[in-house]
């Protein structure tokens, strides 16, 4: 498979990639040019679920400062039913006040109409520039042109809308064969980690023709986004508009009940798609060279977030992880800095699997084996605190010229 | 004056800048090249205080990976009653085990026979590279060395010797004018906001010839610690080995009482140049253009400091701050991240006084002005948050190429 590149994927066994363009059983979409993005690129996207007992699940970023499409979204629509998505990239309709809400809620009519369905069951994301009013006549006319569009080979048009700054599309589409039959995943994301010039929003659609439950929906989406993008280390951590949704339309007939060996298999298929989703998140930039993987066991759960937060989001490591340089005195600043007070602690720190510090102090080794190790494009952390039972993970990106010149030099 | 620059500081009606090169009253310094530093520069420095009643203050990194020098003065020392400070630079004794307060505790020792006082009353402090053995039979050597050179006009080449990158010296020393007389205070330190190949390791050591309390001493510290160093965003927050220690030897024989006007214009003189060193501080750094500095209104405490950290290190405002891009679109979404659940957030933003953003919406303003604002040397971002009676402030330095360049380019 071409999709699953990452070591720290496992790509699984019953699912295989396919690449013919086709949505999952149910679902039909769209990508138009409705003149928002200044270069005439798709910027109205539009994916419709023709199955009226469709299932859904959402996540929103957790801004103090949600954009009006994520307010909208999470307030007033059914989370758990949601039939349409309606997206438009180069306007984030954020920091855009009153009338930024009634123009989030007039798209959302808007492809409501469009699709046939209640405006209720539709979820809408904006990204791109902030504190701009949308410019809403021209995504309206956006929305009706998709809603022309829609086709079931329609997903690459429609993740072509949703792209602000990517350097290279995010979308996979797999076929899962579970007990009771063969069913397909499709994913489609946008989101540049430490590289967009306004914000590393994240945005992304899933879509099965599986059978689950709302609830079971639910709780999946809520472990895998777990173990994906909330261990991506982007700049802020927190956009103003990141948006995920999940949709099940059923329309394969092949039901993925609660607890079942059938769920277990459909849930580790899109783990490991979103895990790789968010790695490509963290790769994607202009010129970032590597992707980084913090590990970070023992002590207690808050304590291991601290420290991986720390490492993934300190310049210091981020410009090491770009230099290819090997220098763990930058580890260890940073895994101090989030336990304070605890000094003199007993840490231990292993890059790509050698030795650099144990108990605190400095381990031999042999610098030049370091400095080889790296250079690859993913490079390991490993750090242990004092203590058993905790456990975490965090990728993230490097921080190079690249992304002063876009972030400095770009101007609103 | 030359030495307060800083509009953000306000320059003390009863003290004048001196230049004579001596320090104050009862004390002696040096500075030595101990072979630590390849480049054959200065790299080990002595204070003494002659004045047997001496008192101090001191203040750590609170860092969990402390550095074994912080640890030995912070653990084993009288910081009430330091009579000596002993620095070595181009290596930090830091993550080096038990060689290294072992170390540690030789250079105390050493430094404390060479000032004719216990060991007990030496502070220890290393700045340089960490998890590399200290040499420390060079350093006994500096330290015998530095012995042989106290003078009372020693403060500048003590200066040189705790030097590691800065590009400019910060040390100033004031005659303050008392009711009781005339005091002198020093400052030395090291440290560069966002730009140190290793840390940002900040070294602050002030000296008073003033007769104050050890109590008042730790008090004026601490307030004073506040309102400079705490409120400056350097690398990860925390280096290992963060040192600030202020002594005062009674020699001028002019009391300095608690709660009485003269340690009220004594304490607004040390605020002063304490908030200019940590400015320049900020400003450091091979081609760092501008210093920022976030004042946050509102809210609660706990929220105005969230809000403050978060806009002073979110590496797109810092590249904003490099780039004079008035993309106020950044400060709201690092407001945002740093109020998670709160949205819709009524938030106020003015930059250089032009309001930008109000009640979380855009303002109309005059993009041109905005644009011309942000191109000085230090540029202002006020935010209001709902609620009132908390304030804070903060200072950072901008993110440009030269910290990529040095970051990632230099290997240990």
């Amino acid at each position: 498979m071409s999709f699953f590149t990452s070591r720290w994927v496992d790509a699984p066994d019953c699912a295989l990639e396919v690449e013919d363009g086709l949505l999952p059983g149910g679902f039909r979409a769209a990508g138009v040019a409705a003149g928002l993005k200044p270069s005439g690129a798709l910027d109205v996207g539009l994916i419709v679920c023709d199955a009226e007992g469709a299932t859904s699940a959402a996540r929103f970023s957790r801004s103090g400062a949600q954009s009006a499409p994520v307010l909208i979204t999470r307030q007033q629509s059914e989370l758990a039913g949601l039939r349409a998505v309606v997206v438009n990239s180069g306007n984030a309709n954020a920091a855009t006040g009153e009338q930024g809400l009634l123009d989030a809620a007039a798209m959302r009519a808007a492809a409501g109409a469009i699709a046939g369905v209640p405006a209720e069951q539709v979820a809408v994301a904006s990204t791109g520039v902030i504190g701009v009013p949308l410019p809403i006549d021209a995504v309206t006319d956006g929305i009706t042109a998709a809603g022309a569009r829609l086709r079931a080979d329609g997903a690459a048009e429609f993740a072509e809308a949703i792209r602000t700054t990517d350097a290279f599309p995010k979308q996979v589409t797999l076929d899962v064969q579970l007990s009771g039959g063969t069913v397909r995943l499709s994913v489609q994301a946008k989101g540049a980690g430490m590289i967009s010039p306004n914000f590393a929003t994240l945005l992304v659609f899933a879509q099965t023709d599986a059978e689950i439950d709302a609830d079971e929906v639910d709780l999946l989406l809520a472990v895998c986004t777990k173990r994906s993008f909330d261990r991506i280390s982007v700049d802020g951590q927190l956009s103003t508009s990141d948006t995920i949704v999940l949709q099940a339309s059923g329309a394969s007939g092949v039901r993925v009940e609660a607890e079942s060996d059938a769920e277990r298999a459909f849930g580790e298929v899109l783990d490991a798609a979103l895990r790789q989703i968010a790695l490509l998140v963290a790769k994607d930039g202009e010129g970032a060279r590597r992707v980084g993987r913090v590990i970070v066991r023992g002590g207690d759960q808050r304590g291991v977030e601290r420290v991986a937060h720390a490492v993934a989001d300190s310049p210091l490591v981020k410009t090491a992880l770009y230099g290819a340089d090997p220098n763990w005195g930058r580890i260890i600043q940073a895994v101090g800095a989030a336990l304070p007070g605890t000094a003199p602690l007993d840490v231990d720190i292993e890059i790509e699997g050698i030795a650099v510090c144990a108990h605190g102090g400095y381990v031999e080794h042999d610098a030049q084996t370091l400095a080889e190790a790296v250079r690859g494009d993913e490079v390991e952390y490993e750090i242990t605190l004092p203590g058993e039972g905790a456990e975490t993970e965090r990728f993230f990106s490097d921080l190079g010229h690249e992304y002063i010149t876009i972030n400095a030099d770009y101007t609103t």
